[in-house]
């Protein structure tokens, strides 16, 4: 595996992130890996529903290639497990059928669509049961001894809710600490996930320590806008672009973005390098007309998921 | 076995109670009972350590063998889990070392003690770790989902420390699930309990509903002054009063209790019938010299722990 110099590694990494925590451990990290010759792992966990994957998922995903490019390893978790015990309330009757047949399935596609970005021979894909559904109460206690309930009610939605007099359900209090025991289980370098996973992937950080891990980096992507330049890209709000669609629907959409989005769209949604998108940059603010730098990008963003 | 008529258990039941939750669901119980011959199943929760019990302990264990007397079944329930698991935020290194050797060791001295005042016959003693430490993930989040944690933090000692802002590790909040999955593990028909003990225990009837059961009776009984007739009972105030203590020693302590604990003491640390307690009761009434009736109070207590 050819190694690039640390700091190139980090500049590629950072390229389009959110934030990095923190970006001194990160650096450390890629260094140790370069001596050792042994690759990071990138962990990422999904619920195993089957979604049409969107240009808006993508973000994550093509982060996590670029390092796979640069020679580092994929744990993709499919959350399972609590699909498979559904909502312990027993309110969601519906949901808790969802049998291991089912799940299998539903990961089956979701597999192949993954791999539409990321590189099959630098990924894992596992299954967060493996490890969750032997956990005994004792080893459950431990776990929960690790965090204290006034740290779990910080998180923004229980907090809100804990205010508001709703209903927080104690099984509730415990995702965060399985998305938490996830990190320990496959000894995750880096955790990705959007802003809204702050308090989740944080709180891996804390555990995996108490665990006796050298703590995660958490590394957060931003949520992007669909084509309408405002709202977070979506397909109930229609303003998504699927990476299974039709190349010529793709590319259209894509020159309907803002011109204000081209960079943000370079950023994000390829896997051009840093000083590649620095030009383009340089390009619109020199006056270039931007729809011709937009077709760059629909050709660029149109190749990564229908081949050259 | 003979029955007695329900409103003779019931006033023989609650003699000296503080608080039944509630009456009417108890005497239906007794009255199923004794339509099926199928005894009450009685529970009481202890830890397994083995203290020198006194008179104030026995408060409860005499109830139960009044019980026991009108034919049902104590369940006695030793928290070997809590004990062999310590405290799992790992700060009690101590603690955590109890081994399940040295739980048996304190469980036999228990038993030894206990079988002063229960019916052997009509008592069974059973570890909370052969239910507990079976529990898996998917079960203790069923568990966990049963209740709130707006609903587990009134419990009096986790709402004045969170509103303090003092650290309570998120296990903590399984202790009062864990005891009442102990009832659903027996099926309990009434639940034993000082009145410190109204929070978990009141849980429990809840869960048992949850799992299907008919919720238990909780039976809350007063905590025993000491000698002093002030300040509770306990060994370390020296106000205390062993059930193994000598003969003459036990009966000069009880000798030295102010009169106004008298009726009390009758009601609480012995199994008189309510109809003899009153007899007394109206002798001091009376003006009796309160000396005399002390001396049968003792004599009674005595004979209760060194046979006739």
């Amino acid at each position: 595996m050819q190694i690039l110099p640390i700091h190139e590694q980090m500049r590629i990494i950072a390229k389009g992130a959110a934030e990095i925590i923190n970006p001194e451990e990160l650096q450390r990290k890629l260094h140790d890996a370069a001596g050792k010759g042994r690759p990071l792992t990138v962990k990422l966990g999904l619920d195993p529903t089957a979604p049409d994957l969107h240009l808006g998922h993508a973000v994550v995903l093509r982060k996590i290639r670029q390092m796979q490019e640069l020679g580092h390893r994929a744990v993709i978790i499919l959350g399972d497990f609590t699909a498979m015990i559904g909502d312990p309330s027993g309110k969601s009757k519906t949901r808790k059928q969802l049998t291991h047949e089912e799940t299998l399935r539903n990961a089956a596609t979701y597999k192949e669509q993954l791999f539409r970005i990321l590189m099959p021979e630098r990924t894992e894909i596992r299954f967060n049961s493996e490890w969750l559904s032997g956990l005994n109460l004792a080893a459950v206690l431990e776990l929960a001894g690790k965090t204290t309930v006034a740290r779990i009610l910080e998180r923004d939605d229980f907090k809100s809710r804990f205010s508001a007099n709703l209903t927080i359900g104690l099984h509730e209090l415990f995702y965060p600490l399985m998305q938490s025991y996830d990190s320990v289980a496959i000894q995750a370098d880096i955790e990705m996930g959007g802003t809204d996973q702050r308090f989740n992937i944080l709180m891996g950080r804390d555990i995996q320590k108490h665990y006796g891990q050298e703590s995660q980096v958490a590394l957060f992507m931003p949520i992007l806008e669909g084509t309408d330049g405002v709202e977070k890209m979506s397909k109930s709000l229609g303003n998504s672009i699927g990476i299974n669609e039709d190349p010529r629907v793709m590319f259209e959409k894509i020159m309907a973005i803002p011109d204000s989005l081209i960079i943000r769209y370079f950023e994000l949604c390829t896997d051009l390098h840093p000083d590649e998108v620095d030009l383009y940059r340089e390009r619109l603010d020199n006056g270039e007309n931007p729809r011709d730098i937009k077709a760059c990008l629909a050709h660029e963003i149109v190749r990564l998921y229908h081949g050259r």
